[in-house]
Order: structure tokens, then C-alpha cells, then sequence
């Protein structure tokens, strides 16, 4: 039987390949628009980059592809980017000016279980603020997540962000007299309020002196004060009505220190589409002290994004309306005698710039027509017995002129091509 | 000890990682002016997708990162494309019309002894005309490997593509009483030419009957008419100056059934910048029949390609002047009681698709505009005491002009910004 790609891995046929291209490429524009900088690291790292951020039995660490290398070192598949990230501001942070914009577009590895949202290698895009505490940084991120949805047409109407405050949570936490152990307790539980029974929690939450209503009483007063910042932040960008302030977001991760968020679709059927918050003692930590710099960042990936452009017919037909196949020219070749002189066309087109295409091998007129339009030509150049004389077609209109080689080029040239 | 990169494997920091951007750029446009799609597959697949091309014991298997995962299965980073887009067509090429012109831009992995030119993890274009066996498709990839390379503003005096030919090859062999077998061993011996000792060669010859001298000889008296037809293909396009000729050339694998090549730099110093060939067997084998179609194609992996960039002045500058920072606005605040109006501006502008930054927290002026100029900015908005006018600033000659937020978004609208 021929071998098929692992489950949870994907191929990417050319069309595949260009869906996933424009989900990246609409990434990396708003980003850029934004000022943020690209950098990426290795698919490989040691594996003690990962324990070191992570609880031993973390979730993450149970689905690390892990293994020795040739050498006998023990190496994994980046399951995120932050530990690399870390590692690299570690190094470098004096060589750049703060704070640091950079985004990243990488792929990541983890053992999951199957199901809808999850697969086992997949694309995120990440993107961090490092060297800047204030909210403004915050509202700088929060800005940046809602943008890169609303540039694949997502609206208010299709998504919303849930804004929460580690600080405000250990604020309330220590007023109830919960230690850092007892802290982490209480987060793990208000993390499961939406999905496990209350009796469980409240056996999980016994040692902390807390209960369930603890939580959903904090949850339900909020911290208005907490969010004002941001939220002014964001209302001076017009973009409180993406924004919905929600305490009942705490994130899986010890280490966040501030502003927390995850984005979920508005119907939500589906995962978070986005999540990240404040983790100003990570680079410390992961650093062994050699730098210690503020920072906020998140991640998006590409699989619950692709569920929900699916699902969102103006999402998906603004995504397929840039799929569409596009060739600038098809060279036709009429009279295989004339084939040396359509080569040198064809050569003469792509040094232009000119997508160009033609056929490798004899073919019938009508056929290479059919060609053309199955590949999006807008124009065809047809060489045959007319030569020196050429004709240019423009595909869709029809229109057509006939040309010498000379005014061909200098149409070409001048881009002046009828669209 | 901070944790630092695995040997072999690179850090992309934003000059690192704008750098690796423009020649993948680079190499998408160029294969997309020759109507090339792109495709991409799993980075982890199967160990058996690679036992079953190669001979055990073939140097690519020895370098494996090969592993078993959480589930048990036998898996590898890839090494190389060819195994993937075999299992890839051999699936779904009853889909797409014939010549398929596939490329890729993907990472590889290799457990390589450190050498110049060498990497654990590097990148690789790779691209295969599958199901057209002229020829044609001989040029149209050789064409496609010539002006990658131009893309990068090398000429014929920087690189050399050493053009040779299995099947003259073999019918050399045959001629001489060889068996596969003794093929094979030939070709191997062959390809060591120029690096080994000419009595260990003859001694690995001696079962074959032929001698480093018979090999000598077929190389110099070459086989012109196996050149003939792909030689005729390139001159129409203007491009056998870039081609030489060459039987010494043989390629290390076994798959290899036509024309193969290896593109050098012309001062001869680095290893080859690209290689490939026609493998007209391969996906039958890999596909245990599945599909059987002739295939051509070749890869070029980017660290080489990286040396000769920085060792050539004109690739060098070229790239570099591609790096140079940029940023179409920088939102000065001058007055911080401004800054929500400053904010409504920075998001009109980003959200005119202008790539525009602003300073996260309080900064004096003149630093604001220190740091727009090294941000590469081509415009400043200062946002001030004036406010409701703001002042927008070409930085390059100075001009400024004072507007309204109504004047100045027509403008920023109708990109009637002076450049």
C-alpha cells in the first residue's frame, strides 16, 4: 500500500498551498503594518528549553515529539515559540532598541489527541512586545489580534476578544490569603468554571478555603478599574466593540503576570482562534537571569482559523477571490516550426517580470486556448506561420492586435498590456 | 548556562530572518513567472518513505533524525522533497492536468558532519516537471535553475550548470558489458573522479572490468547528441552560455535515468549551488505502482547559495538593498495629552494598509524622531498642541505641510503622499 502522511499531518496540494500561503502572507502584511519585525527560529531545540518553562506532567511536556538525536542529545519539536523567543532575546536584547516589535509565522508539533481545531503539526503566528510594561503595549497587542482578524473579514459580528487580568486574580487571591501554590489552585479551577461540575471543583478547591461561588462572585463583580487603561487605549483606536472584559479567562499558563485574553468565535462552536497575555518574569526565568525584560505577546494559529473562514462566507469568498488562478501571458504556439522563436518570447516575458507559460510539447491550437484559460492567462501571444509576425490576445475581451517582435516588446515593456 | 541553538541549526533574528525572506521571495516569484505552483508537505513523515527509495545504508539514511513517536510509529524529519511529492502525486495526480509543474520552499534535515555549506536544518527550492519526459521539460527546469540564480544578480561569469546525461551513461556501461550492478559501482567511482586517489579507484573498478582511464576516455570524448536537443532548447532562449557540457558529472543517487546536472560557482570553491535530474522511475517505485509518470526536477538549498551571495559585491549589494528598514509613517506625539487622537490617527493610517509605528510610552521629540528615521520611515505625523492640525513631515528633503485629520486622511487616502 503506498504511504500516506501521519495522521495529524497535512499535505498541501497547490491549491492547499496557496490557501495557506494567503493566510500567512495577510499575517505577515498586518503585522508589518503594525511595525512589527519577523524572526524564526529552528524546528529543533533541546528539550531542556522546554522543561525548563514547564511544570514536570505539563500538559505541553506530555505531547512533545522528543527524542535523542545522532549525538546522543536529547532534542524535541518546538510545540511554541516563547522558550525560542526567550532564549534569543537572552542573547541578543543588546543589540536592539526597546521595545521590540516581532512577530513570527512558525510551525509547531505536538502529539494531540485527534479531534476538530487540533492537529499534530500546525502554523501560529506570534507575535510579542518585549521591553514595555505599559498597558499601551497591551492595548499595541490586543490591537494588533483584532486587525489580523478583521483582515479576512471577520467583523464584531464574528468575533470577540475576552480580556482578563492575572494581576487583578492575584489580587483577589492573596485577599482571601491563597499562597503562590494555593493561587495556581484556584486558576486551574476558575480555568474549568465552563466545563467541569461544581462539586469537583469545590473538592479541588478545598485546600485553598475557596469555593466555586468564591469565584463566580469575583467573576461576576470584575475589576472595571483593572481594564480602564486598555480599554481607553483601545476606544481612542475604535475598537472597544471588539473588546469584551471577562475575568472568567485565566489561561492554563503559571507563568502570566497581567493582562490576559483568548478570542473566540461570537457563536462559539469552535476553540480559541487567539490567546496570550503578560509574562514579565519568563525571559528572567528562562534566561537563568541573563536578561530580564517585560513582555506581551499571543498566538493564532492556522487550523480553528481555517474552520472559521469556512464558516463565514464573506471570509471565504474573500479568501477564494485571491486564490484564483492568475498567468500574466500563454504563449501559443500555432506552428511547431516557429518553436525557437516562442521560446525566446517566453524567455523574453518572464526576464520582464510576466508570469508566462506555454506547452512543453505539440499540442492543437484549441487545446493550448483551453490551456490558457485554465490556468487564468489574461493575455495569449500566438506564434505561427505569420512570423515575424506575432498576435496578442487579450483572453478575456477577445481583443487582439498583431504585433512584430519589436512593438511586442516594447508593449510588453511599457506594461501597456490592455487589462 | 543559557540554553543556546543545537549545532547546525540557526536563529533567524529580523536581519537574519529579512534576509532569508528575500531569497524565498525570490525564489517564489521566479518560479512563479514560469507558471510553476507551489506545494509543501508534513516536515515529519514516515521512516519507510525513505528506506523504500534508498539502499540501506545510502549516506541519506545514515543521517536520518529518525525516531519513534508517542504513538510508536518509525518516524523522520525530512531530508530532502522527492519522497514526499512522490507519495503526494501518486495520490491525486488523476486531479491535475499533465505536465504538472510543481515547486516547493520548505526545511530539511540532515545529521551532517559541521563543513562550510553545510547545515542540520536548511532550506530548499525545489521544483519537478512530472508526466512529460521531452526535452522540453529538460529545458523549461534547467531555465528555471539558470534564472534563479540570475534573480539574484549572478551572471554567466559567477556560475556554471555542468550538464550531463544518465542514459549516455549507460548505454556506455552496456556497451562495455556492464550489468546494473557494475553500472551502478561505475557511476559511484565516477562521481569520485576529482576527489580520490585514481588506484583506489581502479581497485573498486576491477569487478566491472573497466579502468579510471575508460571512464577518462567516455568523459572527453563526450556524447554531443545526447546534448543535442536540450542544448537547441536553451540557445532559443539565450541561454547556453550557461550551460557547459560536462559527462563527468554523475550524480550520487541510484533514480537518476536522463539528464542530469550540478550548477558550480565558476571560481570552483564552494559545493554545488543546485543539482537534479530526470528520475523517470521513481514515483512507479515509490508509489508501488500507484502512478507512473517521467519526472524531472532539482533543488537548491540556501546556504550555499547564502556563501556566494556574500562572497559576490553585485548579489551582496542587491540583497542588502533589499533589507533596508522601512516604514511609510512615524505617529509623533509631541503633546501626551494628545495621545488618544495620536492613536485614532495610527490606526487610520494602518488601517489604509500604511505600515506605521508610535511610541508605547512618553518620549521627548526629538528622539521620536531619532527612532523614525532609524525605523527607515519615509513620513512623521506629529501630533501636537496644534491638534485639531497635525503636521505631516517628509523626512528625507524636510517638506512639511500642516493639515486638518479630514485633509490629511484624503491625503494618506489618495497615497498622495510626496515621496
Amino acid at each position: 500500500m503506498p504511504i500516506s502522511a501521519l495522521p495529524g499531518f497535512r499535505d498541501f496540494f497547490p491549491e492547499d498551498c496557496a490557501r495557506r500561503n494567503q493566510i500567512v502572507s495577510t499575517w505577515r502584511s498586518v503585522a508589518t503594518r503594525y511595525g512589527f519585525q519577523e524572526f524564526d527560529g529552528p524546528v529543533l531545540e533541546s528539550t531542556d528549553l522546554y522543561r525548563k518553562k514547564n511544570d514536570a506532567g505539563a500538559e505541553i511536556l506530555d505531547q512533545l515529539y522528543a527524542f535523542a538525536d545522532r549525538g546522543g542529545r536529547e532534542v524535541a519539536l518546538r510545540p511554541e515559540m516563547t522558550p525560542t523567543l526567550a532564549r534569543m532575546v537572552a542573547a541578543r536584547e543588546k543589540h536592539y532598541r526597546k521595545p521590540m516589535k516581532w512577530f513570527c509565522v512558525s510551525n509547531f508539533f505536538r502529539h494531540e489527541r485527534q479531534q476538530k481545531g487540533r492537529l499534530r503539526e500546525f502554523l501560529q503566528f506570534n507575535a510579542d512586545i518585549i521591553g514595555e510594561s505599559s498597558p499601551a503595549a497591551d492595548a499595541e497587542i490586543l490591537s494588533l489580534a483584532i486587525d489580523l482578524l478583521r483582515a479576512f473579514g471577520f467583523t464584531a459580528e464574528h468575533f470577540v476578544v475576552r480580556l482578563s487580568d492575572r494581576a487583578a486574580w492575584m489580587d483577589f487571591l492573596a485577599s482571601k490569603g491563597c499562597d503562590h501554590a494555593a493561587s495556581l489552585t484556584a486558576l486551574a479551577c476558575a480555568d474549568k468554571l465552563e466545563r467541569e461540575h461544581p462539586d469537583k471543583l469545590n473538592a479541588r478547591l478545598a485546600p485553598t478555603g475557596l469555593t466555586v461561588e468564591d469565584l463566580r462572585t469575583f467573576i461576576g463583580q470584575g475589576s472595571p478599574q483593572a481594564f480602564a487603561p486598555v480599554m481607553d487605549a483601545l476606544a481612542a483606536r475604535g475598537l472597544t466593540g471588539f473588546v469584551q472584559p471577562d475575568l472568567s479567562i485565566v489561561r492554563g499558563l503559571a507563568y502570566y503576570t497581567g493582562v490576559v485574553f483568548e478570542v473566540f468565535d461570537r457563536s462559539q462552536t469552535l476553540r480559541a482562534l487567539a490567546g496570550g497575555g503578560r509574562y514579565d518574569g519568563l525571559i528572567h526565568g528562562l534566561s537563568d537571569g541573563a536578561a530580564d525584560l517585560p513582555a506581551i505577546g499571543f498566538g493564532m494559529g492556522d487550523v480553528v482559523l481555517g474552520h472559521l473562514i469556512d464558516e463565514t462566507p464573506a471570509a471565504a469568498q474573500r479568501l477564494q477571490a485571491a486564490l484564483a488562478p492568475s498567468l500574466d501571458i500563454f504563449v501559443v504556439i500555432a506552428d511547431e516550426a516557429h518553436r525557437p522563436e516562442a521560446l525566446g518570447i517566453v524567455q523574453t516575458c518572464r526576464e520582464l517580470g510576466l508570469s508566462t507559460d506555454f506547452p512543453l510539447k505539440p499540442v492543437k491550437t484549441g487545446k493550448q486556448f483551453q490551456e490558457a484559460e485554465h490556468l487564468g492567462a489574461q493575455h495569449a501571444i500566438l506564434v505561427g506561420q505569420e512570423w515575424p509576425l506575432v498576435k496578442l490576445k487579450h483572453l478575456a475581451t477577445r481583443a487582439e492586435e498583431v504585433l512584430d517582435r519589436s512593438a511586442l516588446v516594447q508593449k510588453l515593456k511599457s506594461c501597456k498590456l490592455d487589462s
